[in-house]
Formats: C-alpha cells, sequence, structure tokens
C-alpha cells in the first residue's frame, strides 16, 4: 500500500551550522537506507522550504510510523501521512 | 518538471447514472491519453471520496492547467497544483 | 490494519421524507454487511449531526474506499479517511 | 458514554534523551493504569508523529479529564475531547 | 453533564415566509418542551445571524443527540456538541 | 449583557511547580471575585485541556477586557470574547 | 458600546436585476434609517466583493441583532459581530 | 498604489455551453479596457482552476472596487483585494 | 483612503514588569503621535487580549506601512491590513 | 515561467539591533543579486508586517528553491511557492 507523506522540517534558526549539518548527512543517509529497503519511492523538495512530499511504500501504518520516527531529524519534524488507495487508471479501468 | 496535483470532483447527488457513466467514461479516456502523452505520471484515489492525487510532469503550469482544463468534469472539479522542486535524494546528495 | 473515518452525510432539506427513508434503510443494510464482512468494527454518531466516526479493519485503503464507495449514500456523503498505527499500549512496551 | 480523544504531544526537541525516556516510562505506566481501570479503551499512533488516538469510556468528561491530566505528559500535550453517541448500528435499528 | 451546542441554520432565502413561520413556531414549541424537560438549560441568540448558542444537562452524547434532531429545523442546521467538564471554581477548590 | 468567553491557558512546561501553583492558586482567588462581584456567573473546563468556557454579565466589552486582563494568568492566556443576544426562548415568544 | 459588523452578502446569480434592484434600494433605505437612529456609525465596502464592514453603537447585543435582522437583505447575508472595548488611546492613558 | 487581487469564478456546471461563451467573450473584452486603462497591470492563470491572480494598479480601493465589480463575470466571483506597499528593493535601499 | 488594522502584541510573559511598562509608554505616545497626524483615526481594544482594531487614513500601504513599523513594539506585534473603499451609504446612493 | 512567492519573515524579537540590521543589509545585497540575475522580478512589502510578496521567473521549482534557499534570512522565514500560468488576456485571445 502506498501513502503520501508531507514533512516540515523545524530546525531553530540559531543552531549552529556544524550540528545542521551532521544532522543534515545524518538525515541523507537514513533516507538511502528507506530508498534501498524500498519503502521511500519518490521524495520532492517543497520549494522555498525545509519541506517535502514523499512517496511510501509499506505494509500498513505501523511500518511507515517506524520509518518515519527512525528519521534523525524525527524531533524536529511535523509529519502528515495520508494513505492512498489504487485509482482505476493504474489498474484497467473506467475513471 | 513535476506537478502534485489534488483534485476534488463534485458531481450532485440527482445527476442520472447515465449521465455519470458517460462523464466517467469520457473522463478515463481523456487520462489515458494524458499518461500516453507522458504528462499524467501517476494517479491514486483518495479513499472514501471522489478526489485524486496524481502527479503530473510537465514543461510549466500553463501545460498543466491544458491538460486539467481538458478533462470532461473540469467544470465538476477543484483542482490544485502545487510546484514540486528536485530533492537531493533523488540527485546525488545531502538530505 | 485500521484506519478512522469520519463521515458527514448532507442530505439536502427538501429529500421526501420517503427517499430519505429508503435510503437510510439501505445504508443500515449495508452497513451491517460491512459489520458482518469484519471491515466495520465499531461506529458511532457525531450528536447533533448526520454524522458518524467510525473505525474500520482492512488490508489496505483501496479496501476501505470499496466499502464506503458501496454506502448507498456514498453520493451525498464526505468522508475522511485516516490511518491508524499500531500504539506501543496495545502491543505491550513504552509510550 | 464513550469519548474520542486525540492528543498531539510536544517535547522540546533538545529535551535530553534520558529525561525523555523518564516521562514516556512513566506515562506508559499511568496509561497502562487507565487501561486497567477501564477508562482508556482503545489508542492507536497516528503515523509519523509522536500523537494518538484513543477512545475512553467514563461516565462524563469530568473524569475524562481526570483522567487526561493525570499523564505525566500532560503539560507537553494538546488534547482535543469530543464526546460520541450511541450509533443505530451497535444498537439494533436503522442507520 | 452538561454540553455546550452551537447551532447555525441554514433556510433557504427563497423559502417562503409562511414556511419559515410554521417551522419556527414549531422550532419554538419544541424548545420550550426541552426547556421544560430540564435539557435545555439556557440559549443564546448569535447576533446578527440565524444562529443560536446553547447549554444543555443530559446524560450522554446519545441524549443530546435525540433532543436536537427531535428539533423540527434539524435538516436545516449546521450544529457542533462540546463537552464541558466541571470548573473548580464551580466546586471548591483551586483554578 | 452577556459575553461567552473562552480562555486557553499556556504555561510553559519548564516552568516549576512552585510558580505554577501559586499563579493557580492566585487565579482562583481573583477567579472568586469575579464571581462575587457578579460577573463571572459560569464556568466550565474545557476536558483535557489547561482551558476553560465561561459565562460573563456586564454591561460593556470594556468591562469583561478589565475583568480579564485583571486575571493572574492574563500574560499566559489567549482569550477569545463573544457576545451574546437574548434569544426569544428566554424572553417569551417564537424561536 | 461599539460592534465591528462584518457582512457578506450573497446573492444568487441567477436572481434578476429587477428584484436586485428592490432589494438593494430597501436596503439602502433601511440603512439610512440605522444611520439615522445613530445605531450605525461608519460603513465601507469590502473592495472586489458584496460585503461591507461597519461599526454599530448600541446599548447591547440583542439591539444590534434587531438593527441587523431588521435588513431587507438579512435572509442572504453572512454575519459576524464582534464586540469593541474602548482603548486607552481614546480615552486618556497608556497603551 | 498596486494591489494584488485574487479571483475565484464558480460558474455552474449546468451552465449552457453558449453563455459560458458569451460571458467569457464579454469578460475578455472587459478585461482589456482595464488593460487599456493602465489599471489591470499583470493577470496569471491559477492551474487548473477557473481563478487568476492580477495586479491592479489604482489611486484607492473605491476604484478596484469599481473595477472588479463592473465584470461581467462579478455575480460569479469570490474576490480577494490586498493592499501592496513598495517594497525597499524597488526604490533604492536596505531589504 | 481608509484601512483597517487589526494588531496582536504578543509580549513573552517572562518580559520584566519594567521593559514592559517603558514599551507600553512608548507605545501611548509614537500612538498620540499618529493620531495627531491624522494617520490614526480610531482604535478599540479587542476584549480579553493584547490586541486592536484601528482605523489608519493614509495616502497608501506605503505610508500605513511606515506608521506601523514605526510602532516600538512593532517586532512583537502580528499585523493585518485591510484596504476599504467607500460605500455608497457614506456617499449619497443605493446600497 | 512565474511563480508567485509569499515570504513572512520571523525575527526574535530580542535579536540584536546589530545582528538584525546585518543580516537585512544581505539580505537586500542578494535580493539585487537575484534581480539582476533576472529571476526576481517585483517584490512588494505587506503592509504592516516583516513580510512581502514577489514574482519570480525561472525554468522550474529547482530553480525557485535554489534563489530563495540562498538568501540570508532563510532559516528565519516561512515562504510559499505558487506556480502561475500564462492567462489568456496576457497572450491574445478569450478570458
Amino acid at each position: 500500500m502506498e501513502f503520501l507523506v508531507r514533512i516540515q522540517v523545524q530546525l531553530p534558526p540559531e543552531m549552529s551550522a556544524e550540528q545542521r549539518q551532521t544532522l543534515t548527512a545524518a538525515e541523507a543517509r537514513r533516507g538511502r537506507e528507506l530508498q534501498d529497503a524500498g519503502l521511500l519511492r519518490r521524495i520532492w523538495r517543497v520549494p522555498g522550504r525545509l519541506a517535502n512530499v514523499s512517496l511510501y511504500e509499506a505494509p500498513d501504518a505501523t511500518a511507515v510510523h517506524e520509518a518515519l520516527s527512525s528519521l534523525p531529524l524525527f524531533p524536529w519534524i511535523d509529519a502528515h501521512v495520508e494513505p492512498l488507495a489504487v485509482h482505476p487508471l493504474e489498474r484497467t479501468g473506467d475513471s
């Protein structure tokens, strides 16, 4: 089953450039692991913001929660998970 | 460039089953044309609603507008188009 | 997987008492079928409104969409489906 | 009478892992007491967030307030309590 | 237990003055019955609108739903019911 | 004239238990003075929150502002004041 | 006491020009009566909309409700009434 | 002075293609007059909707209201007008 | 041209009484200057809040911005400026 | 392609006047570079706020994100980017 995930990151402006870079690098590493595991299928940057929209494929919402809460930036994010159903245009049929 | 499109269809409950079917069939045909043209890349049903989320790839917002306004259901839909930027995880780099 | 579903019914006030009753009876019949099928686990009335909150158990969002769109009142409802993950208090562990 | 409760926890990201763990463990203990007392009937994790949805059974809103304000995380939560009425499908009758 | 109820009436402007008056008179009669039954304790007009705020006392949300859905204007109203807990200032104690 | 007041208190979680208690006790004392002065007619706890709904009777909004801004918790509250008109059911007449 | 009133008029586009003009003229006449009675002190057009913001002076919210519900356009308006307190800059004092 | 105007057109889906075309053509003619008069400086289509964002230059809000209410589609639009101030980057100075 | 301005002041509760008083006194002085300059025509306190609604008369939005950003409390306020057009009832004519 | 960008700056009130000035000067310099590069076509101040509305021209959302995230104030801003399509009135044709 697929899920549309929207994440807004809220890093305090006064966080040091160093801590920011460490966190961001760790986040990217974990992101690539989730890609390799086949959970994170697509990800886009929301322009102008530390925010992204992504597409997860997972057996259920519990697996999505485990993936998201494993992100190093988890304590700083506001996430929203939306369940997606298959659309007829991607199966066979009528709209 | 990619765009995330969210569409809510508002068919009046008193519309005849026949007109509904005609419209839906035409909508599906046009949807497949947009898929074939490479504009409509993914589409999901929002569960419980006559609504969908879709992913368009188009040179600009004008092309997206032309695609959406060519849908037979256009007079009955409420659509929202969101621009997407490339995320580092889909290029090479850091988050 | 469980889903929390919120449904608001919008019947036009001028609908005849007869059509209203026919629809409501059909809706109740279909509701009991979904209960019997193990999809609809709990349902509550939102006080003061033609609205309800319900708990579905289904393999994925596509199955929830099929259940909801099979309701006789589907053309008159506004539904919102929220995915639920397992909470540690219902497994074993920490909060 | 049943109540649907929605809780968002807002722990400051800079809280130490230790304080976080102490609080979370105390929260889980209190949660289990509320389960044992028959107040907290069901609880789900909202995926991607430190948030949950739960079902309380209590004589009135005052009892729900006492349960929620007894949670160790109470100073960090934003809670919303919604009253639920019995739905005909769970009694006998029509929808 | 007490409940705060907010009701917005949406009568179509083209409803005849006669039907409007018949409905309003029936509504007032039913309102007085609910007052006499001790369910409807206070009621205020929201200025500038066909809307009101009221205070119900009832054993539970099911009783409130039965009261509200017995109103002749029920098919034209949008109601919201909020549960109220006892405040320490109305018992004895601290704030 | 009556006013419906909704107050949300936002005490920082890191406030010491002692300061919290001192403030709360002072708030309760001031609340009882407003009750004795006939300004604060009813007050309810919003379950699950440091919030309340209350009913003031005062000659005008200026008097309500003076009452609310005299509360020891005033710097920490978010208040909303709604004017109430007399409803026909509490005078004599039709709805 | 003063009140800030915000009114949005929703005339159906298909209303005949004649009925529209009759209503608008009656509305203007009633508006001038409210001005002459000293209730309606100021009124502004919200640009681009059939909407206005106005300033009423009245003993209480009941009087404001009577004024607004006496408007010929009342069945077509959505009104919001906000209570205003005296500001120190208009009395004597500090901000 | 400049104003940012956001307009949503709500044509009923059942309006005949002919009336729609007549209205749209008249709207375009009036739009070009407002461009020629120097009031309407820029206009963009909001993709996926019968909506637009535009930039007006006018002495004041009254002139903007006159321009917008002269549009043939005025009875079907929902408009919002936002005042714009000069930004230092378009004068000389600092941000 | 007139503008309706809505200002919410957000002083941190932990600000010292002294700094608060100094700021407030400076704010009142600047407010009286804006009154004397004919920019600030009316101002009301929103009851229960450190908030106000005011009426400015200024040649354009740039002048309003200069007035508001000259307030000593400017770094702590959230302001919203709404443009007002002349209403027919304040000129001569129809509504 | 053009984009409408809305930016709200949230500088903490306790930031020193010096840091504020340094940041603002750097922001203005970067703003002028974006103007010179033809990306930032228009910019307006939202009156009463540290906020602006601007018009960008860029090949895609990724380029807009790069421009916005290059602003020295980026860690303190909340930005929203809206895609704009060409409107018929700026091409040739019908509305």
